[in-house]
């Protein structure tokens, strides 16, 4: 049963990205820290392709969304140097955009809305034909018919992302408790080991499992579905996104030749398996996009749950529970956890230490909703 | 180091199906045998689909692999009830036969001539209509256009005939020894721990490695992929075969509700890398074979090497190598391995023993080839 010798002064259920960042930057501002999980790292965020790409197909209509993305893609420069910096980690940080691709009229007249709205929002997007997308991506299918460039569009591998905030967190002296929280209690959190956990404050960023803390709290399982190609390298250089038969599918290569290829979209709960669907779906919307890749290694087939909320806002702030500790909940962040996680880490910092929440932030009241 | 008490009659290099059934029918005449091997079990034994269907695509011109099939295909029945009594495992034997799928035209025409083949060889095979094979395996696609049910075809779970042949061979007291044999000597062979294992007699069935110790024997690896989807059950009741885009692919359903879909068929040598590519085909062929399959889960990719010889048969037999021991080759099965295991079997134990060997194998003489 693990035991603190000291009493945190903060609790963070959950080692996601976004609990390990929110310990990180609680920590930078001198509180002590103990973060609380079975498997740290090892949830959406290790399933997760780590794309800092405000507007996608998805969020392209949610405004309050793309605004909370921008200001957080805009934080993520700082929040990489001085994660390096604490850590040593080099995050595989790149910032060579993405290509969306068309695949006929409709996409191409789609691409042209979306370039459009994008560039009302002051990104720098620019419009190819297919032949200007194989120029960039030589490997890409011949039957594209054009595409749109996202020069402002980064990524960052959130399993490196993962491995510097705990070497940073480490270096700090916060605590790491390799157990799961199965309870609030009225001084902190209760342990699956039966031990307790103390501490006047609690985060819980606990992804979708968080309503096992917080029961009420609207979060959900998304299921996703991610493969990992390996290969030789140099079969992209950007990140490359196309809808393929209706579905979005992305391929995010990294400096170690790797591509991550996603993503399922499956309401299905905490169903964990890969299927002979799911894998055929992705390697058919690659094999449409980049027909080469089918030559590169299946190295790892992964399910993720995204925590879903019924507006696609993550849940970032104070939630009451009568009787039980001083909670915060920093969870809901569904496919925008990666991107989201230096403002959320902000703010939760913030709320923690009586500092000003940024603005955007308050939409994401965990309370918003109607009983 | 492994060391053997006493020197056994025999040693069998290579613990596949082919070698553990060799050391089996050998150790039941009442030779002492030892098998060599680092992985029992675990090469393309482990990979394979296990089935009994002497008339595939693939083998439907090649007359002596045909004849040999056959003869092996007879002797299932009695390897199969004395190995299980033997035993105590159930192979998860099955006789409800092959449905093989026709697509378009072209296919309804090479059914036919495939139906009048296996007639002459006296086969049962009865043609289907499109509704006819989806009355007997309800879960195949609309699109197919009919179909040809080859009765005699059976199949086995290869996995369980490896945990049968190791159980039997345990309680006839011989040996397995879990480690690489390097090199023949003049009394054995040599072991990568740098021991030797002594016989007066060996038999090399290592498969596509047999020309490590056996430099000469034209045996190439042929790398499969191999899938094994997991479900409900209930999905097939028979073994599925069809040509899907030109290339033949099947599902082989367990006991257990496991489906086997293979396979690739590539000549990269010992290239152990599951791809996308081959994933994506084998996925994309079940999926147009039984569309409901893409619900299960995706339990395992497998890459196997199958002993790939230049006119498809095996090598069965006496193989001179001056200076060594008495050596027997059993290997080049290629595909068929688990059928030709019985015939092989027998053989080789004939040939160590000096019974008659029978007439259908003199076609594998290893040293048919001119050199």
């Amino acid at each position: 049963m693990p035991e603190l010798m000291t009493t945190p002064d903060v609790i963070v259920v959950g080692g996601g990205i976004v609990g390990l960042s929110v310990a990180w930057r609680t920590a930078r501002r001198g509180l002590s820290v103990a973060v609380v999980d079975p498997d740290p790292g090892g949830g959406a965020t290790h399933a997760s392709a780590g794309m800092l790409a405000p507007v996608s197909e998805v969020t392209y209509t949610e405004e309050p969304v793309l605004r909370l993305g921008l200001a957080s893609l805009a934080l993520w420069p700082s929040f990489r140097d001085e994660l390096e910096g604490d850590s040593g980690v080099d995050l595989d940080y790149r910032t060579d955009g993405t290509l969306k691709i068309a695949y006929d009229a409709d996409d191409m007249a789609y691409l042209d809305e979306l370039a459009a709205f994008e560039r009302t929002l002051g990104l720098r997007v620019e419009r190819l034909t297919g032949r200007e997308c194989r120029r960039l991506e030589p490997m890409l299918a011949p039957s594209i018919r054009g595409g749109m460039l996202a020069e402002d569009d980064a990524w960052v591998n959130p399993r490196l992302v993962t491995r510097a905030l705990r070497t940073a967190l480490d270096r700090a002296g916060a605590a790491v408790v390799a157990d799961r929280a199965v309870a609030l209690t009225a001084r902190g959190v209760r342990l699956a080991s039966d031990g307790v956990v103390a501490a006047p404050r609690v985060v819980v960023a606990a992804g979708p499992w968080s309503p096992e803390l917080l029961p009420g709290l609207p979060v959900r399982p998304v299921k996703g579905q991610i493969l990992r190609l390996r290969g030789p390298g140099g079969f992209l250089t950007r990140c490359v996104r196309g809808l393929v038969h209706g579905s979005p599918a992305y391929l995010v290569p990294r400096g170690d030749g790797e591509i991550t290829l996603g993503a399922t979209m499956e309401e299905l709960g905490f169903d964990g398996r890969v299927t002979a669907g799911g894998v055929y779906e992705l390697l058919r919307d690659a094999h449409e996009l980049v027909p080469g890749l089918t030559e590169m290694e299946l190295a790892e087939t992964t399910v993720g749950f995204r925590p879903g909320t019924p507006d696609n806002l993550p849940l970032i702030g104070p939630f009451d529970v009568p009787g039980e500790a001083d909670v915060l909940a920093a969870t809901g962040h569904h496919r925008n956890g990666v991107l989201l996680t230096p403002i959320t880490a902000e703010a939760v910092a913030a709320f923690l230490t009586g500092e000003a929440v940024p603005e955007v932030v308050k939409s994401c009241d965990p309370g918003r909703f109607p009983e």
